[in-house]
């Protein structure tokens, strides 16, 4: 933490786009695509179409952003929120099968899929399930084509299987922050379900924000300091205000003296 | 069609491969793998998920067999059979987005996509539509990535709106022909409702194959010599015998004298 | 139209409602829930799901407002807006299945399924597309059960070969009219892509729908008088402001002394 | 049991019917309705589809065998192998539709939905999950209809968290046996992943069908004695030569002197 701290301050910002299906919409991609540096594209499974995946790919093209391939459960009607015990193998070939989708629309707006995270339920259960952890990295391997040593980094939570999963098999993990997330004195994050596990103070969360980034570090819910490294931080998109809100993140980013910069 | 018999005649043979989904299968892909040049692989719109994509891929990478993207209309439930009525923009996104989601599991396998082949009332549609022909080439284009010319080549029926847009567009147009199908003395395919339209003697099949490769010829329906100009001869896959038939069908071209390999 | 002013003049208001999927919403269900007196409600095909489905009759029943299913083609992806070639039989047991399923929810909420309305692209294409029409009616009727006679009411357009198969079929046609789309001299649509198709004028709107619903007439596109027989007038639900322009159309139509009344 | 022994000896048996959609059939659908006296229709979650749907509930009726729904959770995909955390609020609702989109069919063949039994998953699950064990039954109740007391019967596994919530709610259990498969001495069921699970051998099969429902008892994997009281004895369909066993257990049923009857 000292060395982040000695070095000039970084952070990346990310959230979910894309997340609309056919005739519904979700999130403001436009406004949240001028104020972070990384889009997480759904791709189909749990949200998201093929017009609505190039549409994206090309606005965060023009605007710089990187890609990054949102991989969910096949669960369009659970919005991918719905923990599936698929099994290993079947969920490596779903996750190479979603980023190579998305790649064809980022290639064509001269971009490159450029990250991985899962979303929703694949997200929460990656933590922990060793097993589900490592078929994504099998997946994100898969997509690196034969012979490739490597493939694309994984952005995930610190800790996490997934991240060890990823690192383990020579992909760069890329862990990730929430501010406006309350987190446990372990470094955790408090769950859903209970009270205060949500920030819905702007001011709290921004400020917050800016110390995540400027010092890898947060007050947990009980009161505590508790570290938080993180090279991202996670911005919510699908409520109303998220991209006024993101917005101003990344202003008082900006105005701490901290460069917003996507990962490598 | 002279110079065609004076060179070495020589001919691909495609079939339609991986058209099972989860628990269904339908085609006998490892047997029509050791006949075909050319597979056409369904991409998860009417058929094939991506754990099928991926072992098809595998087995025709194995036996040197191409790989084509079968890309359909977004309807498991009618197998792709079912026009829709697809606005040009949607429709070029989702021959997109198989096109993509193939192309993982070619490269995980050491391969490419090399081709693209419409599906059932795609293919129909193709034929005659102007605007959906259009919108596959524009499809196929937009898979070759931004500021590509040209793009894979487009497999379909000779004289067909779609094989001329492909053209147009500096995509490579492969006519096939169909040793199981009737033609009308105009060239065209005799529809299937009408009495006559399939041929089920194998024999007939079988001859019918050689002289469409060696000769560029088929006897029409009312007796009549016809031509048939074509690349590939599609060999289907899906009824019971359809793999032994092949076999027979390559096994008479080699006895022939014609050279059955891929497209370039 | 003479008697049907000398009695009290009665209108049904209809609209679309639950059409949101999973995470996505669309219509403003309770506001809208407050206006109408039939509720056409999304069956999962192109919209809906089984809790939405559950909510939205739980609510129509509180407020005493009819239930009927919107029967669409399969096709989520495309909101039930693309035509496509079903077969007959198919189609009919598809309606027949979306029928069913809203009858639990119905049922359970203590009312009933009482009409049917397609949807989309299947309410456009039953107005002249004589089989697509038949397999409406047919699923209609499988729907009445074994040995009924006649069945459910169908809601469509006047003039459309869906009413008349319903008629002759034994089944009620309900016929409905739009107050904020233009109709040409003969009493039909003016298609959406022409200019001025769609009324965007408030108070323009709720003027015709009162003159629909009083008199049984509207002005055409081209000024001249046409006649607008209907037992229902739509509105639409799906647009912002939708509710509000909605409460204004009743409201108007019951300071015009009309009664607002479901279809019997 | 004894009480069972002296009356004379009853059982039904079920099988899972209808698992095709569209273009793709799994079960012998017909061989299969000639001896089970209970069908479990699979109503579209994870097979099946309203044409399917329809003509095994014909063929069901005409031979006067019992329709039941069998529900999935929602997953075409993975066929419904696949446990999934769906919100009990949301489960129970899925069930209803399925249900009630069955029921249509039922109806329409002369016939009615007359018992409802989980598939894949789902059955599993609710074996030990009090949660979606209760989600099942509150959804066979929401099918019941508004102020309905009681509901369906439900068939499942003898100790299974289902049947006791289903007796809990006023439903009656119904317990079922596998005769090809072999149990522990605790009376349950060797996970399938384990040696010896499953029977092979016919003869042995069809030895055990006739002693578990003359006696209620079979021989457990360690050879102990083990009673299985079950009111049905579940067939498998989708082998090959399922029909031809189910045939062979369904006489050595009747020349035991045990009659072979739905339930009530």
């Amino acid at each position: 933490m000292a060395s982040m701290i000695a070095s000039a301050p970084v952070i990346d910002l990310n959230a979910d786009l894309g997340e609309g299906f056919g005739r519904w919409t979700l999130t403001d991609d436009e406004a949240l695509l001028s104020v972070v540096t990384s889009a997480n594209v759904a791709c189909g499974f749990h949200a998201g179409d093929p017009s609505i995946m190039r549409r994206v790919c090309e606005l965060a093209a023009e605007r710089g952003v990187r890609i990054g391939a949102q991989v969910s459960y096949r669960d369009l009607a659970g919005f991918g929120r719905r923990s599936m015990d698929v099994p290993p193998g079947e969920l490596a070939d779903e996750v190479a099968y979603q980023i190579g989708a998305l790649e064809v629309f980022a290639r064509a707006a001269g971009s490159r899929v450029s990250y991985v995270k899962p979303h929703g339920a694949l997200y929460n259960r990656t933590v922990h399930d060793a097993g589900q952890a490592a078929a994504v990295v099998a997946g994100v391997r898969l997509a690196a084509g034969s012979g490739a040593t490597g493939g694309l980094p994984v952005l995930g939570l610190p800790g996490s299987l997934l991240l060890a999963a990823a690192e383990e098999a020579g992909l760069a993990p890329v862990p990730e922050a929430f501010a406006d997330r309350a987190y446990t004195p372990a470094g955790t994050l408090v769950p859903r379900g209970e009270p205060g596990a949500v920030l819905h103070d702007p001011d709290a969360v921004v400020a917050r924000a800016v110390r995540m980034a400027a010092e890898g570090a947060a007050t947990a819910a009980d009161g505590s300091p508790v570290r938080v490294a993180a090279r991202s931080l996670c911005l919510h998109g699908d409520t109303p205000g998220a991209a006024g809100l993101a917005r101003r993140v990344r202003e008082a980013l900006g105005a701490a003296g901290i460069r917003v910069e996507a990962f490598a």
